[in-house]
């Protein structure tokens, strides 16, 4: 029987014919052509031919000319990897004019091969034990250059805070003063002192960098020394490596993906791939535990509609959802991978977690660099604000009421160094 | 000593401070912070700190204002691999605005891990025996659903008309009627009945898909059933795929690289990363013996300002070139790379190949799908025309001129389907 993969492509253009182009795509990425086959031929490929679903023109005047095509792909065209998919429907056809690939479904087939994230929303928050509210993680800041020591007392004050993840900063690798497993042990022997303090578990994602042939490895030698999760840059390797790694039953720790070099292929109107399917869809299909992306508030901003459209994949949509040209199969329970922890990133501050919350929901990573370690009583205090935030937020007080309890002196110097946004 | 990898970007904004934009990136992305740490630590920090080469202003009325920005990064800050290298220079900053990566370079140090094109050009014309002339590549068309056979025999025709390449379509994956294997006995064994016929050479790529980390193994069985050269979609596996495939001992034929996806990435003003960077500089860096770009003259069209680019740092220049921070060192030769081979691919007809080698010179492989296939006396002609085409211009003859002669029908037929371009 056949099954497709769907793809939605938003094509500008000031006159084409747009069902023409979409047939042209339908064909030209499939059977290569179609109206000089003979009859008996065409019998034989009709389970090869794309069919355009749907073609939605926006033609008004003042605004640029384009259409939504929407065009189907039998998956018998191609192996059940992400690199197959992509070349498929977004190869040759990115080269194309002002094309951008705006969404995907994957037919139960092609996800068949996808188990998904391995630890998920639910796993990481019983790593974490930690059922009920948003997460709060921290990132490492200045530690290019930096010895062990160093990162070791920059570890403990973050962890000190309250926080329930620490992230590597993404662009620190394999280096003589901080190589990786040694990051991980000086790391790991912080996160259990500052436990004894706090009595709260931590995840460490530690950066996992170097030749892609030895990242497996190299996530284990971090694993034998005690690292229980990892960072990994998905789009500067693919996301077939992701793939790769979250499908190792030996890689036994959740993987956070760092949306390094998204920007080059999301931001424009007119090319590249919507951030929804970047960073939400394939990150999921190929197995991100948590992922982040820009947020809508600091300065490295993603619209508003983005993010949430992000979330939503990663989170709570049947995602990524099952396109069924015919009608004859439903998907079944056992394809619906675990959602992702969303992570939306820059610029958040301790006044911002409202916004978060009321945005995201409580299924939400809290996710602060400067808003951690710029508090002016110092990276401890910086996360005890946040989680005073969040506190705050969940029993339905406003902040600034309160940062006015003695307890909670750490939130009201955050509100007094970065304001509360309304 | 210091050594620095350079990036260039282009960057748009309606008031910002340029100068202080650079200063943030030269510091934001390597060692965080600067006028906060005490003088005795800046000593130590130095040799991590980026420094801003320059800052280009363009700011004229009714055009938007942008400033080209270079900034030097210091290569003891990343490993010497192409994911380190491109998560540092443009990881968070690719989503921080209208910025594009334009160019970059290289430092010596950094260079030191790569071997860049196993055979290259010189490579590619002695597998072929052919040195004086523009190579000719021809593309299998429609080959979804087709069996070995089908392949067999359309590999036969276009090898009868004298091309010297043959490449498999992009998005033909492992599938049950042609396996890699099977596939490549078959299309060799037409390609020796050819050779019979021709007395000619010729490389078949075949098409290398699947999971990354089988990629070297999958390669090794096309080798082994006599595959000579291998197509890989390299921006669907990332760059450093290619490099570890372009460095394996094992894998010991040309690689040409299919630029699939890259239409996500480059044509973009505001976005993304050059053609020169993208489908230049790193495919080189990477390995690429051959690599294949959208032509000027075709479809899928790109300004042929980038075109030559892309020719430029694939070919002639000493490239991808060192850039040295400090003037303490000189590049040593055996860092320089082979060249590799430009393929300008799309909308190729025997009428363009003037343009073409006016364009490109003769170090440049004319590769044509429909321009040979859809030749009116079939894909043997179809090559032959090309041939034809190519000797008119090394002869300094018009096509015109030399396709009256009575050996050159094919081009005369060529030249009434598709017109010379004037």
């Amino acid at each position: 029987m056949n099954e497709y993969c769907l793809a939605v492509y938003r094509i500008y253009d000031d006159k084409a014919d747009f069902h023409k182009k979409a047939e042209g795509i339908a064909v030209g990425l499939t059977v290569g052509s179609w109206t000089d086959l003979p009859e008996a031929r065409k019998e034989e490929m009709q389970k090869h031919l794309g069919r355009v679903v749907s073609v939605d023109i926006y033609d008004e005047a003042g605004t640029e000319r384009y259409a939504d095509i929407a065009i189907a792909y039998p998956d018998v065209n191609f192996s059940r990897d992400i690199p197959a998919l992509l070349v498929t429907v977004f190869g040759k056809l990115s080269m194309d004019g002002k094309v951008k690939l705006m969404d995907l479904k994957f037919s139960q087939r092609f996800m068949s091969a996808f188990n998904g994230p391995k630890f998920g929303l639910p796993g990481v928050r019983k790593l974490l034990g930690v059922q009920d509210r948003p997460l709060l993680m921290s990132i490492f800041k200045s530690v290019i250059g930096h010895d062990l020591e160093a990162l070791q007392e920059q570890f403990y004050q973050q962890a000190l805070g309250g926080v329930d993840l620490i992230k590597d900063d993404e662009i620190l690798f394999e280096n003589p003063l901080t190589p990786i497993e040694r990051r991980v042990e000086a790391c790991m022997k912080a996160a259990r002192l500052a436990e004894q303090e706090t009595g709260q578990k931590l995840l460490y994602a530690v950066n996992l960098t170097g030749p892609t042939s030895n990242l497996a490895a190299q996530a284990k030698k971090a694993i034998d020394a005690g690292a229980n999760a990892l960072l990994f840059n998905v789009l500067a390797y693919g996301f077939d490596t992701l793939h790769e790694l979250a499908s190792n039953p030996e890689i036994s720790v959740p993987i956070a993906a760092h949306p390094a070099m998204a920007g080059a292929m999301y931001p424009s109107p007119h090319y590249g791939i919507s951030a929804k399917v970047l960073l939400g869809k394939l990150m999921r299909l190929a197995g991100a535990d948590l992922v982040l992306f820009p947020s809508p508030y600091g300065s490295v901003v993603m619209p508003k509609d983005e993010n949430l459209a992000i979330r939503e994949v990663l989170l709570t949509e049947d995602v990524p959802n099952n396109y069924l040209f015919s009608l004859s199969a439903v998907p079944s329970a056992e394809l619906h991978l675990k959602p992702s922890v969303p992570v939306p990133s820059a610029g958040i501050h301790p006044g911002l977690v409202p916004w978060i919350i009321r945005d995201f929901g409580t299924d939400v990573v809290v996710n602060a660099g400067g808003g951690v370690h710029g508090h002016p009583m110092g990276a401890a205090a910086g996360g005890r604000a946040f989680r005073q935030a969040i506190d705050a937020v969940l029993s339905s007080m406003t902040l600034t009421t309160y940062a006015e309890q003695p307890q909670n002196a750490e939130l009201a110097a955050a509100i007094q160094a970065w304001g509360v946004k309304q």
